[in-house]
């Protein structure tokens, strides 16, 4: 709570610039008499803001703006791809990701690794995340691209410092992804790290470079051999409490129910995860060898096997009973699956609406509607690789001025 | 989303008002000096706002600072008591209600009707209500006192245009609650009305003139004929998308359990309500008469008698299910019991904790508090009241100065 007579500070100067920056990512290429509207700045000062992040290589020129009728045509701007890098990196059960992503949604290096870390030490797991990472930041410095920070997911219970409490699907608790990533990076460049649950970076990950932000309220539901969900709420990720919630997979929805690493009984991803599918579709099939698993799933069910349908029809009730106590709760106006529940869709989407249906008594008053997220499971990788990058969008300053182009500090609005 | 470079706009002045009225409220008596140290305002400033508060009758002047030390000792300021009032009025399934309240937390006038609204016509209850409502009117005219507004709470959804959608207890669907008050308060001062669901107004009037206000993030859960709850995130009483949301009381927690009249099965209400207890508990005794039900149901219990006891044990136990799935997806650092469920927390309270020890598993990693609340039956008429005195202490201007003091308008911050 502060006066607003304060005079150009370099709070407000950082803010005009975030404000100007965020124009051009969500409404750019445009000019700057566009920006002046959008922001409610004056044109000198937003003339003046254009020319600083074009020094910091965030904003680049993109060919004059096409208009009718009389008066100078504008020089569109818009954000500048690969000048500066937000870095993404995945542990999950059954597989190890990176992923380089620009302020334009572009993935300029992306890769991932089948890995089974449930049998494995946490050391070793994470030193081959570890590895994985300094690919990447290979891959920037020989392009030139800066580095705003780095994002680790995990499938667990993430605090706001970072620090990974329980995931008990991978058997860790109580790592400190932040300290033991940023000490495997050899991170001596000062790289900001933070680390996030996996669900809630692909709920964020809808948001910055997918549909999300058309979603209005939106609990995106990640299926693997857990399950998450991360809640965006007016636009924002909701981390509740110290970053604790979200923690959809482990609500109770068979009361006397198999038992569950969690410590309890009954919880919805005993019943609805990929392994518990399986099991009762009856295939042989590694549930750490995702994709052949899912190949294996949707083939069974497309070709009619009864097993496999109702095994797949019984998830999706589960997941419809607990989405009615999501919708019941939280009213989101959409619902996406993602994870493995995207290539599932057609055969979990009956099941789940029939439940939605009888048991979400407040969705019989607006419309909910479900959605197949197009990112799946590079979702949170890609999420993780946007929330490193979003600090440069709160705080441009934080990606120096370019000296080559001659700007001074004293000239900058 | 404006620039900062704005003059003192009437806006501004609202908004720095709204400031130095909010100190006042939460951190009064205090001197002028301690208004600015709070707000950040200058404290010339300060001293024009709170002149113009005083000619409103918002702010009065309650002696002087207690301070040793050098300086001269400054007039402490406060909220005044009775200037201003805001009006709630309840319906719910056994009862009517009024409170009149006042910005210092203060009662004028509080009535209520012991009567069984399912038996009689919407228009009937509604008549009688607004009878209620215009005795606390004539109460605040004969007072000198200015209403700030109206705010009717009632038990089912209500968006935000203050329509009753559905409330399945009493019967209810789609009552225009705010233009049926309207008319029948014979509306011709103008009066804002508003009307929101009986969880949420509870829930907030914890947080006006209770102990919310050191919970963190909290849940209040109301039990009476059904079960509600208003969620409190970050100080803001969270309404999702439409004002929808909140029904806790339609979670499903016994997948094929008894049929609910919201259209669903195993709805917690129904084995968790204050029915559904007395039913187990084999207690004859009807709901509607709430307390003389809880007293016969507190004194079986306290007894010793088996079947009361078994009976509160079970409720407490889908209670501890429900706010497990709660736990797992918001965190709430706080759950209140509030209705009926605080004169039966004693024996609700060590089943809902052993259900959230086994099944709330982010609970093990945070500590949750369970309270009860003191303001009980009451809390969501007087929240009522006091969700209608807080437009004016987000625009203080509503209030017009009172001439007889000579303030100018021109003279005003």
């Amino acid at each position: 709570v502060a006066s607003l007579d304060s005079t150009a500070s370099p709070d407000v100067r950082r803010q005009n610039l975030s404000l100007a920056l965020a124009a051009a990512l969500w409404h750019g290429p445009l000019s700057q008499a566009s920006i002046a509207t959008l922001t409610g700045l004056a044109p000198n000062t937003v003339s003046r803001l254009v020319t600083d992040l074009k020094a910091r290589n965030l904003l680049t020129e993109l060919g004059q703006e096409a208009r009718d009728g009389v008066g100078r045509r504008g020089t569109l701007v818009g954000v500048a791809g690969q000048s500066v890098g937000g870095l993404g990196l995945e542990v999950s059960t059954d597989r190890l990701a990176v992923s380089l992503v620009d302020l334009t949604g572009g993935i300029a290096f992306e890769r991932q690794r089948r890995v089974n870390n449930r049998s494995r030490s946490v050391s070793r797991t994470l030193d081959d995340l570890a590895r994985l990472g300094r690919q990447a930041l290979d891959w920037a410095e020989a392009a030139g691209m800066r580095l705003a920070g780095v994002t680790v997911a995990a499938p667990g219970l993430v605090d706001e410092p970072g620090h990974l409490v329980f995931a008990p699907n991978l058997g860790w608790a109580d790592v400190h992804l932040v300290a033991e990533i940023s000490e495997r990076l050899g991170n001596d460049r000062g790289l900001s790290i933070q680390a996030d649950n996996e669900a809630n970076l692909a709920a964020v990950a809808e948001y910055w470079h997918g549909p999300g932000r058309d979603w209005g309220d939106y609990v995106l539901v990640s299926g693997e051999v857990g399950v998450g969900a991360g809640i965006v709420i007016d636009g924002r990720l909701f981390r509740a409490n110290c970053g604790f919630g979200g923690e959809f997979g482990h609500l109770p929805v068979v009361p006397d129910g198999p038992p569950c690493p969690c410590g309890s009984r009954g919880c919805l991803e005993r019943v609805s995860g990929l392994p518990a599918i399986l099991a009762a579709a009856g295939l042989d099939a590694d549930p750490g060898q995702r994709d052949a698993a899912i190949k294996l799933l949707t083939a069974a069910a497309g070709s009619g096997d009864a097993a496999a349908i109702a095994a797949l029809d019984q998830a999706g009730r589960w997941l419809g009973t607990a989405l009615s106590s999501i919708i019941n709760l939280l009213a989101p106006q959409t619902i996406t699956l993602g994870g493995v529940f995207g290539p599932l869709a057609d055969w979990l989407a009956p099941a789940i609406w029939s439940e939605i249906e009888e048991r979400a008594f407040v969705a019989r008053f607006y419309r909910p509607q479900l959605v197949v997220s197009e990112l799946g499971a590079v979702g949170a990788v890609r999420g993780a690789g946007w929330t490193s990058l979003r600090r440069v969008c709160e705080d441009p300053t934080l990606v120096p001025v370019d000296r080559s182009t001659g700007l001074s500090r004293a000239s900058s609005a």
